[in-house]
């Protein structure tokens, strides 16, 4: 066993979209588990949206990755040493390990996982933080009542996906939107979606709206923000009295920096959305699942049964080498994955 | 007794702020009661902002005044006839008799009031439509509690003041703002907040907001919105994670029609506001009083004693006359009054 692991570093802040000359791929020493510390080998490694607004300088929720330092990143692996009595090598464990072979944190950090229940790879997705954060938004803002519509954008993720089977099970009408018509044959067929829209399809927030209200023949109770842009604008006017706005990313605005504060959007002014909100008593609630961790156990209870046993479907898409990492996860960016974006690391 | 009345119809729509051509003073018959109804001779009638969303032609959370109708508005004033047998000649009762001197309405439609008990005056202020609006906005999706810091425009109005000081009582800091210095001492004298600007002081969001960081050193937990504008765009960055925004209105912007769909506002992009709500996982909640009024009676109960018992002060503006409603109202819009706008009709 060699002592040499391999991080990405964030080598500087993009301006708009990343591209390859912002990550560094660099060798770096294993560290040593120090007291109550465990040291693990990063088989799968997630890529998220919320990563993008790690890499600008931007006050938002979480400190930004400074340049330099890993890119962060939630993973599993197989503990390879163990300064700690709750864990042993050969155990396997989610953790924040970033964007690298090799991870050293406190116990503490970390979820052991048991690869005997469910596939490991799940605990980046379905069964992990997307999944969570989908369910979390939609039982608690989203209140979802039978016989309401509910829409969702990137409906084939692993947020959008989530969402609208829980909705399902409720007893909602469900209409996706993704990109693509490969990815609406993938929501109305494998996750069960009411209708998918390809937003692609449609030139204009105007275009897709009408298509939408079509789809929605009783208008929108409620809309899980996952995108913000043109799927906001055309879904706003669309909205129910009464409905309800979760709201966990705006993945259209990111690359415009400081996790969308820079973006500027034809179709939206802030009045409108404002009145939208008043003249329609709609409730918007915006939240980081990281807050809610408390809710955990009671996702895991209600949510794994059904994923074990089929009742809610996943989708993984696998991209292999830590070091094809950033060219994944500028392609997820722009919606090149189908279903939950994983890099198998080892 | 003459069986002549007056009213104050919608002669033309607005472009803009509104003038005295898109009223008219007209003569009409005064109604017979019909079966069920009450015929009441209006004493004072209430002037408010959302009036300017009615005389837009635009979608809404209510239907438009038509060309030719009377202007809408609560007001309250004597029975003196009746084909009901909750009302007798002599009752007072507040309904939405509209800009008129005289208005007949089905009893179900009316609330009986004891002059015994509260000026009639308040129940279109303190202890009406504005008062209970401030009261459930507050306790309903503001949720405050004690230590917590609220902010608050309008402050000297009848929403504002309400908000203000059911908040202080409850341990909040409450931070006022207003426009002149005239109001602003009575925000802090009368009103009791801790602090109130005068936003015409300054002028620009970001002076303001600079100001408000000063009165408010441990953040903003609750906004609660009546302005939109200004005011809005230097609270955002200064609220809290977790904090509530309750809308009840946003009259900076209702002047550009369609109840503020019209607006631009230069400092304030849909993009920066919807990342505003995720970041600090704010909730942010649009409502009008008029579907709530199954807690009027827990508002009366819990604030009409500390009203009448001098806890909780108000302040009324009372103009003389119909026929200087529109007058009246205009000046409002602007900021003229000071304290609740009310017109004395007989």
């Amino acid at each position: 066993m060699t002592d040499q692991m391999y991080r990405i570093a964030l080598a500087s802040r993009p301006e708009g979209a990343p591209t390859a000359e912002n990550f560094s791929y660099e060798a770096a020493q294993i560290p040593t588990p120090g007291a109550g510390e465990v040291l693990v080998r990063v088989h799968y490694m997630s890529l998220d949206p919320y990563m993008r607004g790690r890499m600008d300088d931007a006050k938002s929720y979480a400190a930004p990755v400074p340049v330099g330092g890993t890119m962060e990143a939630g993973a599993v692996g197989e503990v390879i040493a163990s300064q700690s009595p709750h864990f042993k090598p050969g155990d396997f464990a989610f953790g924040m390990f970033g964007w690298a072979t090799h991870g050293c944190l406190p116990a503490s950090h970390l979820r052991k996982l048991d690869p005997a229940q469910a596939p490991i790879t799940t605990a980046l997705g379905v069964l992990g933080m997307p999944g969570f954060t989908g369910w979390h938004g939609l039982t608690e803002y989203g209140k979802p009542k039978a016989g309401e519509t509910l829409v969702v954008a990137a409906a084939t993720g692993p947020v959008g996906s989530m969402v609208g089977q829980v909705a399902r099970l409720a007893g909602l009408r469900t209409v996706g939107i993704a990109g693509g018509a490969d990815k609406c044959e993938l929501a109305t067929g494998r996750f069960g979606f009411d209708a998918c829209l390809d937003h692609r399809a449609y030139e204009n927030a105007r275009d897709l709206r009408t298509a939408l209200k079509q789809e929605c023949p009783d208008g929108i109770d409620i809309y899980f923000e996952n995108v913000g842009g043109k799927v906001l604008e055309a879904v706003m006017p669309l909205m129910n009295p009464f409905g309800r706005i979760p709201i966990c990313g705006m993945i259209a605005w990111y690359n415009a920096g400081g996790l969308g504060a820079g973006a500027r959007d034809q179709g939206l002014t802030a009045p409108g959305l404002w009145r939208n909100i008043l003249v329609n008593f709609l409730s918007v609630n915006g939240f980081i699942i990281s807050n809610h961790f408390d809710r955990f156990p009671q996702f895991l209870q209600e949510v794994a049964p059904k994923v074990l046993g089929g009742e809610i479907a996943y989708l993984e898409d696998i991209a292999e080498g830590l070091e094809n990492a950033p060219a994944t996860f500028i392609s997820m960016l722009g919606g090149g994955n189908v279903g939950k974006q994983i890099v198998k690391v080892i």
